[in-house]
């Protein structure tokens, strides 16, 4: 069993807040969009780290309500000024070309580029980002302090993309577990240079994918990297059937920052990926935030429509659209940090150690509690959490060991480390006062 | 139906507060009782507006634990000094004499007086009302400075009254719907010249039962206008088994001042009026209370009574009791107003609307979202309540029409106004995104 | 029926508080144990109230995962230094030796010295109480002052103890009720010279098995006057079949002092003897603490073990370990105070009066109200509580009273008290609107 450490355990060795941050600055500068060839290198670039299957899926294929777009490519997009000079230019930054847009290639006036160009008056300085991905369009994004300098009469506008028939490209990878219950782990891949959202929630994942390699599990795990919406819909019109095996699941989506954690809960709202973060936040130290499902926000809005209603929740840092960097050129390397990944890490993977070690015991003596001190029991744990934390841990699995609750269920009540619990069960057990038992339906609290 | 507009936007048609308020200042004069005349004379106003059915029911009549009473009428009553000048007088104000105080005539001391006369010293200039239904009695009412400048060593007290056999008057309007489940409206009506309780009341329910003429609707609704407590015993005596056809009801007082608005739950406390006030409430722009069900009130505590058990709740502006107003002569003409009878009447008209058009949808596709935006749908519905609002109702009802959340169960976990989420659950059904379906049993919530 | 009055009238006559101060006082300078001649004498001095069973348990006894320990005993106890005078002396305070210390005389270091005395140097002037029941050792408690002030070089050790074979002394004393249904009232007996911790205990549940004397009462009631932990354990593994009876039960200790109250909720959380207790914190006028069940605390750790899971919660003043006189010399007769330990009898008695009233009527009118006036039943009960709650209670009484609600979930639901809601349902049914009833299955609430 994992060199006596549990999966948790293993999972956090190393130095990963520094890989994923490195990997994260790797794919950072590579033009995504829900298709493309960025799409495609950014698969490759997670390839060389991870066994990930590569899929590809013809542009009209129809994905339930949906049908799979043209692909997108641009190879170069600029506005030139009558003297020729380059205002803005998509080689500098891939934000500057409105996400699926169409080409274009002529002179017009100021007037005419007013309407195809986005700005944000309110954070003049900083450019954002655009999508028209359902509707034939062009347009340009900029800082709006530099939009308004602009006076010549007319300008170059040069757009050299092409949408045409292709595919939607997306990876998957899986580690297989004892069972064929799956947790699934998904990051959307669509985003062009924004660092946190979603360079860093690919970069974690795919480390966590690669720490996991060798390890033995109890769930089989599964990594998926889609474009958002459409990515997750393709993935699921392909394998309606098997998402029934998805037993617990995340959305990672801007995970580097040093806002939150936030966790929304899955539309099921008491799954228990659920009370599994909320008990990880519960202890992690820092003002996390709860929030209720709603059924706007990443593609735990297509995990949780109503023909699926998969327990799949979303974990961030700071909350989608609740920070001035969101969606904008200030969504940089420099807004994600080692540490803030390092953390969203652990508390994702001390998660997933919850799902893969929460079980129920039976307290073999069961009538009166068992003499402790005999058996040199008081303090055994102690230390690290304190004597007396180590002590009522003790008492409390004692207590609830009576095949209705799990070590979770414990946790909660208690208002103790799920990790605390999980040790004092295992040394009581050592002991033989605990054996592993099935907890009673309906009865888990 | 109804032509293209819902029930609750078909009854808010037109000037329903000065409409009210005038009906309210018509009926205010009146001499009521729990018996008599006055009685009888209200009910025929009301009947000029609606085809009201007047039930006479002979005093002795047993109805449960109660007998019907005597029958009381005044002609007349008055104080007068021994100057001749009448202190007070029931030509003045039917406050002045205290309701069913037998007959008298006769020259009695200041002292003797003084166990017949009620004031009250915090409120030196009101008048205060009082009844005594079941114990012989008499007694005037008035304004305590008055009571205190009186030095005469005698006063000549008349009261020209009757209580002698007649019958207990009470009408009832029913407005037939499809079905014959029905929709109780019950106003007090034994209350002298006190505006807001409850010839408020009265005129809010005659003018929403004449504005239903014509109106389909989904429920039958009954409107009952009768004297608190006996009124609502009688009703209920002769109309036991009927009584199980109630499925929704509201008991309106107290609805013209500025105060609240106020809603008391009926005793099951979660019934569909209760959830259904409440939603209206949350979303009314005013700071409303809702107060747990309670036995003391007006005749929710017949209709609530275990026996009964119905869902009938409260509706009020001010709560009674609360509001220095409240049973004195200054609840007057002045005290109501257009504009809260008119607040109080779209409440009420938005309930209705609520309990006509709560249904349950399907989501046609239900896996995954549908593509919005090609069928143009994303603010389609915006505007007045803003685009952001109208997805977010767009997305509500699309991830919970699963057969087992109804409009209401959406409008309440998106808290979302019910109308919005109503009206985008037409827009997404004429779109074929939604069928209309049957709610689960027991999954409503 | 006890000449008319309830049990619990019946029990708070007197003058409670006194003699229940005076009975702690004189078994407060016994030095008692777990084991040992101190208990003998403690429940000698009980049975001087009260007809005890003493049993004598035989060291070696099997009691679930525990063995009956050695008896401990000692004659005397003191540090002597070099010139002969005494330091500290069990004569003094039998605090100022460690229980179940074994024999010792030597003349040993001052460095040795310090490895066996417990001082609080928080608490310079205090000796704290210490036990070492199952490891061997021995130590003297004293003051940090005085253990500062000594500055020889050797002192003389003496405790003159026995650790031997004997046995463990319990008391019981059951009150046959109507039923075999028990409900249980627990003390420790095991603290020496601590007047609160549990002199205030064991005083208090004497004192009320002597006024159950001669009381007709619906359950039985079990008195048990045993050591901490292995009382308990050695009661329930003898009694294993028996405490099924136990419907209802309290561990009794710490009441003498001003704090709370404060009650520990029974495991089950929300037993009726957790209501009960709720319910009359609620109304006895004091700021008092409600907790939620925890593994740690007295002997309903014992009592909650999940193989008993009995609904036995703790009743204290203030709240074990958060006063600073818990466990030191501090906790002497002038902590505790007869005021305090009526209050604290009081409370026990009248849970007692709920337990052995709570029970179910049907209102006999059932729809719609009775007409209280011509009973003469309007402000029939009040003057003392006013007569607007006396008013409610009726109403409220006539309301719940359907055969799904006890006087209890009334009083609960009413929020007024359970002898004012006991009463107004005795008066209603004298006057024959009220019938004695069972209350449904699962519908008590």
């Amino acid at each position: 069993m994992n060199g006596g450490l549990t999966v948790g355990e293993r999972l956090v060795g190393g130095s990963p807040g520094e890989e994923i941050n490195a990997f994260a600055a790797k794919i950072y500068p590579i033009c995504r969009s829900i298709t493309g060839d960025g799409v495609r290198k950014t698969l490759r670039a997670i390839r060389s780290h991870i066994d990930l299957d590569i899929h590809e899926v013809p542009t009209g294929t129809e994905v339930f309500d949906w049908v799979v777009p043209r692909e997108w490519n641009v190879r170069a997009a600029y506005i030139r000024d009558q003297q020729g000079r380059k205002i803005v230019d998509f080689a500098e930054s891939n934000l500057h070309v409105m996400s699926y847009s169409v080409p274009v290639h002529r002179w017009i006036s100021l007037a005419e580029l007013k309407q195809h160009v986005y700005t944000l008056p309110d954070q003049p300085d900083l450019t954002p980002y655009r999508t028209s991905y359902y509707a034939d369009n062009w347009a340009f994004c900029m800082p709006h302090r530099l939009f308004e300098s602009l006076d010549d009469e007319r300008y170059e506008v040069v757009i050299d993309s092409d949408l045409s028939n292709g595919s939607l490209s997306y990876g998957e990878y899986l580690h297989k577990g004892e069972t064929d219950e799956e947790f699934l782990l998904s990051a959307h891949i669509c985003h062009p240079s924004l660092a946190n959202d979603n360079c860093s929630g690919v970069a974690l994942l795919t480390h966590l994918a690669k720490c996991m390699v060798g390890l033995r599990t109890r769930y089989s795990y599964r990594f998926l990297f889609a474009p958002g919406t459409i990515g997750a819909i393709t993935w699921l019109a392909r394998n309606e059937d098997h998402a029934r095996r998805i037993k617990h699941g995340l959305v990672v989506s801007m995970v580097g920052d040093g806002g939150g954690p936030t966790y929304k809960k899955s539309r099921q709202g008491n799954a228990k990926i659920d009370r599994v973060i909320a008990h990880g936040l519960r202890h992690c130290g820092l003002k996390s935030t709860i929030l209720d499902f709603s059924p706007y926000g990443y593609d735990e809005r297509q995990y949780c429509s109503p023909g699926f209603d998969l327990p799949v929740g979303l974990f961030q840092r700071s909350q989608f659209g609740q920070i001035p960097e969101y969606h904008t050129s200030a969504d940089n390397l420099d807004f994600i940090a080692a540490d803030h990944l390092a953390l969203s890490y652990r508390l994702i993977a001390e998660a997933i150690d919850v799902v893969e070690n929460d079980r129920g015991y039976r307290n073999v003596v069961a009538r009166c509690e068992p003499q402790l001190g005999r058996r040199g029991l008081y303090g055994a744990i102690g230390g690290d959490k304190g004597t007396a934390e180590a002590n009522m841990a003790m008492l409390w699995v004692l207590n609830l060991s009576d095949g209705r609750h799990s070590l979770l269920d414990i946790a909660e009540r208690a208002d103790l480390p799920f990790s605390l619990i999980r040790r004092t069960a295992q040394i009581l057990s050592d002991h033989g006062l605990l054996s592993v038992c099935d907890i009673e339906a309906d009865g888990a609290r």
